[in-house]
């Protein structure tokens, strides 16, 4: 057995995971990302880019369910979805399981990471042949704020807020968003950890609650992102996201209407954290 | 700065946690353990044992509130608690939050453990000079086997159920607890990680099933136990655990009677988990 270890470099937290590495399967110089996959005893196949774990086949459904399952249960139709990121799969898998979506699009920064999921991970990457996917390779601050097409869910899958997804957390971004959005849309974010970028997700809450009608916090508990305890930023113009509105009828791992109600905060943690004592 | 780093070697998980030392504070032989107390810039000072993190300043307050305050609130007069374990003084200083408790009984495996904690986290140990405070230096099973005495609460505070933990987890061990227990008595233990450690805290759920009417498991989201998501399974005689019996009047960080209610698993995800469908 081999002793090499991978320990995670995430300069967004205070933590360090460390893995033993069974057997290291790829690396590359992407334009963007130093990419490395590894497999690990327990996890599986773990996907890495610049030094940080960004999923295993163990854990992936939990964060990749919840990131999208509940805004796609909380939106009365969703025919056309944004995936910005995402470029492993996950969440396009999670999209197309519903048959009322008749096309995904994908906006990922860096089509070399789609390439190597593909190779890799083809039970993540489905959905990258299905034919209501379409696939643009640009960044995705950039392309909604030019774009003219309107969607009904946005969902934002994107690396750690510092670097190359910076821009997808500013107000000019979320006021893009909400501009490329349905009467009826719903825009949803993964925000970080609740444990270590608490001041993070508040202040990601604060700006969209001055563009959108509707903001709310949930969170999923996670085994392979520092901090584990994960936060998911939703905004919707008209329907409540914490209502299921259409009954799940897809298969999931983790996500079911119970869990839908269960992952948004408890109010008085909600308003804790609004105003600044938690 | 020094570049010195702590490298969690917890057997029990398939993952390590790293920690930057800025200073180490103390490194003792005890009876049972290598104690190994350091300072880091985030978590503050961070106790471990056995070369495996068991509290940090930082987030301790998560764990100690959940494992106490939830069978504390659950039952409707809690004068007399026994505590298993617990050298570092966190649950000990719930317990006595409340002035209802009138006897605290710790019995730790390794009193020199209680001692380096009163040296160097005098806050969590506030509570082994309080009157109402006994202290016996004996392991947990062998003192349930053989006392006469009879609790209200029981709280396990325990390391992994691996090593001198694992008596504390048995079958027997239960038995004991339930018999040591009065009539209205709960029972309450650290459970591991619901990610990592699932059909373990099944097997506890399901032995204590054979023993108490009414079991249960509620989860609190962890910064730095491996796995983070953490369970405790509580056992009750006559209240419902999930019931919050007497209104919350004491201080706390995490706990609330909002965070009692949500922390117990949503009914679809326990059942699946007693099922072995997760």
């Amino acid at each position: 057995m081999s002793h090499l270890f991978f320990q995670d470099k995430d300069p967004f937290a205070p933590i360090s995971y460390g893995y033993e590495i069974e057997e290291r399967l790829c690396s590359r110089q992407t334009k963007h990302y130093n990419l490395v996959i590894f497999r690990n005893p327990y996890f599986g196949k773990v996907l890495t880019l610049n030094g940080v774990v960004q999923l295993t086949e163990w854990d992936e459904y939990f964060y990749h369910e919840m990131l999208a399952q509940v805004a796609l249960h909380a939106h009365p139709s969703p025919a056309n979805v944004l995936i910005i990121g995402g470029g492993d799969g996950g969440t396009l898998r999670e999209v197309l399981k519903h048959k009322v979506v008749e096309k995904a699009l994908v906006v990922e920064l860096d089509r070399e990471v789609i390439e190597a999921c593909k190779e890799f991970f083809p039970s993540l990457a489905t959905g990258f042949t299905d034919s209501r996917t379409d696939i643009v390779e640009i960044d995705g601050a950039s392309f909604l704020a030019q774009t003219k097409e309107k969607f009904d869910l946005i969902i934002v899958d994107s690396t750690d807020p510092v670097g190359p997804a910076e821009s997808l957390f500013t107000s000019q971004f979320f006021t893009h968003a909400f501009s490329a959005l349905k009467a009826e849309g719903i825009f949803v974010s993964q925000t970080a950890s609740l444990h270590f970028h608490r001041l993070f997700a508040r202040d990601v809450q604060y700006r969209l609650a001055q563009i959108f009608n509707l903001v709310d916090l949930y969170t999923v508990p996670l085994a392979t992102y520092a901090g584990n305890w994960w936060t998911f930023s939703i905004a919707s113009k008209v329907h409540n996201p914490r209502k299921v509105l259409r009954k799940c009828q897809v298969s999931t791992r983790y996500y079911t209407e119970d869990i839908h109600h269960h992952a948004f905060l408890p109010q008085s943690l909600y308003q804790k954290l609004m105003r600044g004592e938690f």
